[in-house]
């Protein structure tokens, strides 16, 4: 690395610091307080403990190991905001975040300015020893930041949605130009040694890991994801009825939740509607289908007489694609239908999470990051399931085609869709 | 009734609405918004539900009905301000009002002012012909409302226990002046034919009523309320150890919570504190010992080689007492060791609720009001046991002799005690 | 006691102690091995198990203490088949006694022949300074067994009904003789002072006494139990659907549940049937109702504009009848319709358990057996209703005026019925 | 297939058929009745529930379709015995089957008897049309059989452990011949592109195939097994109080569960011990360590500083293998300790299942069985990890190379141990 990228380095991160922490609190600002403290079911957090939360993460990891002098403001917020990092002392019980009335909203954001103050003095002279280090930490630490502001929006719509008053988060989000109607179709790779994980310089989470190569039968992607429409259609079909179509979990799942639509589908006199971000709004046929869990997506497959892709597949189709689509930065807040771009597989990016057919497990010679890090990625890898592609609540500079998000299989309050694949 | 008791009854009431109404408020007063929002267990509500929940009493009972061209500024509230009158549509689920951040706090103020607005114009012209029922109602609405102050203080006491940074809810409350140590002793009464439960004009719940009949064998009470040292002495002794003081549903509940001490007790390197609404504090061994579930007071009392007394022995002395004592009035929220006032037992009213040996049933002859009001008191007789007296939060001009709280054996988070009782 | 009644005394017992042993035997002749051992629910016992704890209450309480040289066959039966004597070892955990399928039905038998040897040793030769605790003990340990007697019946029902095939227990079940039609009507008592409890020199559990004055408001009882009839007409007047009837726990309990009708009746193809231990059967309108929780006889009651007895009214009611009715030994082991007896309330003995208005608290003056058995009531008395009268499935001298049988208020596996009552 | 095959196919079938049938009956004889009764938690069955609903399987599948005439004994069987073909009608639940006494043991061999007949009278003439698919269900069924027998020692196990009585399955089971020390070692294989799966004529379930090729990069497989001694390491290392060694479901479980070692193994006075079909026994610490969880096993392995082997890498390394080992048909029913075999891998068959890292996922072209068979495999990948190689309790002519056996990951009443892995 030249002198002048060094400045770079040197300065931009600051800036980029900046910029990130204020995109969580400008996430907030339509909230009233009293939507900061309700935690409206286990996998959900307080608002206002995701913005304490990611100052806690660069307090711990930066302020308080190299930052000398630092002094926190309180030393239980060291407790209360430990999401899981159990060789960093005792994490507050998940499941009890809700309980928590104090630290107040606005304690909690004079927690972040002390942050902040901490940072800038930290950044202004970071001592040479760690300077590498610290650099890397700070990176984890903003990509983990944008993580919490995707949480933050698929839990202020979990929030709201439980209220029967059905208060929308903002009602002044932009309406979405329409869309010419899809031209169903297929792309086809053909069989082969492909390389898939992260490669290069650029940032990038330890679980996706290293590049290794990956034997491929021949197979093909959907063109576009499943859209509300194609959803329906199953559904009419008496999909949620049939055993026949689903794995044995999921329908022991859906059975016992009474589930028979998507999240936050609700069918009324007026027909189908979904609760957005924006409020109740009719359902739009052509945008891809949103918050279905696993079970459901691999329901709606077999249904289809194909299958998920293998996130092999996904990521060996978004290689040459463009990482660029509706993300958090459109502001739409909601997937959209959107006009074809180039030739190739259309929404790979933004949107909707596609889950893919691939339990979320170690690639060949996976290494966690060291110490109470290594807790970040590696320790959730059974139980859950990958997907690729980011959403429309995701930043749209967090995103890669490497990039592996994962939940259970039963999870549907992430922003989460489809697209089929098949042999070719 | 003469003109001049009409003029009175016509005024009074709306000056003691004013009065009653303004209380719940000014209990809110010292807290932060978020903690109106928290339901830290099932049986606590969020402190704006309780404000917005008396007034939804009001507005169902007495404005919709009454009050020609009265308008709810939201019909969702009859919905979500409905605690349990299931002939009176269908109450949102209890376990769910914590999910509520809407309405806001500011909002639910609102509310108050609009009902408190519909009820000043409803009092200002009563339609004669329900002018008796609108005064019963209003009489109810305003108990109703006390009843929910001292939930109030129940629930904000729970919910800042939550909470590892110990909030306290006031840091002005007054200290306490000290009171000499205490002469125990016993107060006897000879068997014979008594008479229990309300008699005379003033207000009383249907469940006080009728005044009847009851033989009692000769019994004595306890001259004092159980100590904070009474009851260390029995957990020196071992006593959350020994099965054969406890009833097995008793013994089978402190095994599986892990009860070692009273609700809000904490051993730390300083020895015994409690959590009150000041804060932490140190225990006062010569206070009454509180926040005791029915199975504490018991097997602390067979422990003693005494029991419980039955709610007619409490009735009876108390018909004889002065009702007065340390009330929400007096502004200590927590009970208190005071010096002896005449001759009888004493604190028999205020400091802690005394668990008695009843279950909370119908007296003989019981007949609960017509319509949803009828559920009120009535169906919550089974599984229940009496408690007596009143306490520390409760509102000094809504208790009487007469007067029968009732809670699950379990619950301790009410202001509760015991007074022990023997053959005499 | 002159000597003609020690000699009595003396005899009497080994004779009663054989004819009660060979009931508990006799009553699971009918079983298959495999019935045995199932435990259909925590409340259900296996029935081996039931054979084996009958047997060790004997071995704990009579063998152990008194006879010197006792051997038992196996050290880790008295942890087995302890039933709930926590100040006598720890009891093996009630929910997993259908977990043992050792020791088999045939090493239980052979458990009961060693009891009973060791027992006939015993009454052979009792030691002179424990006469009379062996005496005391003795009586104790056959009511004992009697009331497992009764249990095994419930249990062997349960257990049978969870299997579609539907098995019956018995197919030669007596045939009931046809009675008449029913003609209601009431029988008063005046307001006044009456005694309850157990007086003479019989046998009665602690629980019974002492006997003591209550004073009684007028009051009414109906001639008969409420029969299958009766409580069809208040199905089919939504009695299920009506919160208004219910109190709050039931309501909740029906609705969790899913209760529509007394446990063990089935609406199919040709109307409604019964599964008895003879089998599925057609209802008989006449015949009392049977397998009600205290909720829906409460809830039968409110619906019927009157209520339950007290239990002091039943007994008062009682003392007056004779103690002859359907029980065990006429052995028809279902509740039937007769025609009536006298002129007093009919049927207050046998065929149905009557639930009472009354909580199962101590007697005032209460005082529990000294020691383990001290456990054997005492611990009990909370939660629990009381139910009078004995049942089709009590052995006839098991039953007395003053005997209280108690359940928690949701539990209708045994045979459970009601009486209505009024003010007079 | 020429002239004579086709006759040893029709012969040999009918032989293999009563050789098979008579194992299951052979592994229930030691059983006492009783214990064929017992469900010990939700994933074991009944004894006598296995015996039945193997049978229900060719009843289902090939009899009532395939031989006219057939009557079934009971019909109510095709509910009670259908396991979990959703398509087939409704399976009684799975976690009710031990509230079933009826049909009892005897019966139960009756309708075993029954469906041998009608199997016998169907292969005796098979209708020509049907022959080859009445060949493949009856070769499904046999393997179908086969695996019960291995559940059928597992929940054996399961069931008798949980009685204080500790009762031995058998006593006669073989001992076991010393074995020399264990040397440690390494298996290499290169990177290369390699083929799995199921190949050939031989039988194999749809989930093994198709066979396809899969890239794997160099790796080495441990020369052994684990064995008791190495885990004793571990746990003596605070292996199960170290969080940074668990998978983040693997903590949480077994703190939920208290587990401090593996399932069967009891600490007492004289040390480690086992709990076998045996009876209670020291633990051979040369022996393969066995019933453990796959957090265990992943747990195990991160604290050694290896990994678990893909199922791919597993199933290269076994392709050169023999699938010889101690199997059921060995008869010791434990893993033991014993001699190499040969220069590769040791053990790879036979004594325990070994964990892999794989999920249970289709492989690439994976077609189910059509119909209702088609929810023998396809159905179950979700949430569960590969096992491979067999264990003592797999008949030896059951297993294969490409057998993927598959558990949830915190499964541990299987026969599970691990290998370690590593990059090579």
């Amino acid at each position: 690395m030249g002198n002048h990228a060094r400045t770079t380095a040197a300065t931009a991160p600051t800036e980029r610091l900046r910029r990130v922490r204020a995109v969580s609190e400008r996430l907030c600002a339509p909230l009233a307080v009293e939507d900061h403290v309700i935690q409206s079911m286990p996998d959900v957090s307080p608002p206002k403990w995701h913005l304490a939360h990611v100052s806690w993460f660069f307090e711990a990891f930066l302020l308080k190991p190299y930052l000398p002098g630092y002094r926190t403001p309180e030393p239980l917020y060291d407790l209360l905001f430990n999401s899981y990092y159990e060789t960093h002392g005792t994490p507050f019980p998940r499941i009890r975040r809700g309980l928590l009335s104090r630290p107040t909203v606005a304690e909690v954001l004079d927690f972040r300015r002390h942050v902040d103050a901490g940072l800038a003095e930290l950044l202004a002279a970071p001592p040479a020893e760690h300077a590498d280090e610290i650099a890397r930490r700070l990176e984890l630490g903003l990509h983990h930041e944008q993580q919490h502001q995707e949480l933050l929006l698929m839990d202020i719509k979990h929030i709201l949605a439980q209220n029967p008053l059905c208060p929308a988060y903002r009602r002044d989000l932009p309406v979405a130009p329409p869309a010419p109607a899809q031209q169903p179709g297929w792309h086809a790779w053909p069989a082969g040694l492909y390389e898939t994980g992260h490669a290069g310089d650029g940032f990038a989470f330890d679980c996706e890991q290293p590049r290794h190569r990956v034997f491929l039968d021949a197979f093909a992607l959907a063109r576009w994801p499943v859209s509300n429409g194609d959803y329906l259609a199953f559904i009419m079909d008496g999909g949620y009825a049939r055993p026949e179509l689903w794995l044995a979990d999921g329908w022991a799942h859906i059975q016992q939740e009474g589930w028979l639509a998507p999240l936050y589908w609700r069918h009324g006199e007026d027909g189908w509607q979904e609760f957005t971000l924006g409020g109740l709004c009719p359902l739009d046929d052509q945008a891809p289908v949103c918050h279905l869990s696993f079970y459901e997506a691999d329901a709606y497959a077999r249904w289809a007489g194909a299958r998920l892709p293998s996130e092999a597949e996904w990521e060996v189709a978004a290689q040459a694609a463009s990482p660029t689509g509706n993300f958090l930065d459109s502001d739409y807040l909601h997937p959209l239908a959107t006009a074809p771009q180039g030739e190739g597989p259309q929404q790979l990016f933004g949107d909707v999470w596609e889950w893919t057919a691939s339990a979320y497990r170690p690639y060949p010679g996976f290494r966690p990051l060291p110490g109470s890090l290594g807790e970040y990625n590696g320790k959730f890898m059974s139980g859950q399931m990958v997907l690729r592609g980011g959403c429309c609540a995701t930043p749209a500079d967090h995103i890669r085609a490497s990039y592996r998000n994962f939940f259970y299989p039963h999870q549907r309050w992430p922003f989460t869709g489809l697209r089929l694949a098949r042999e070719a």
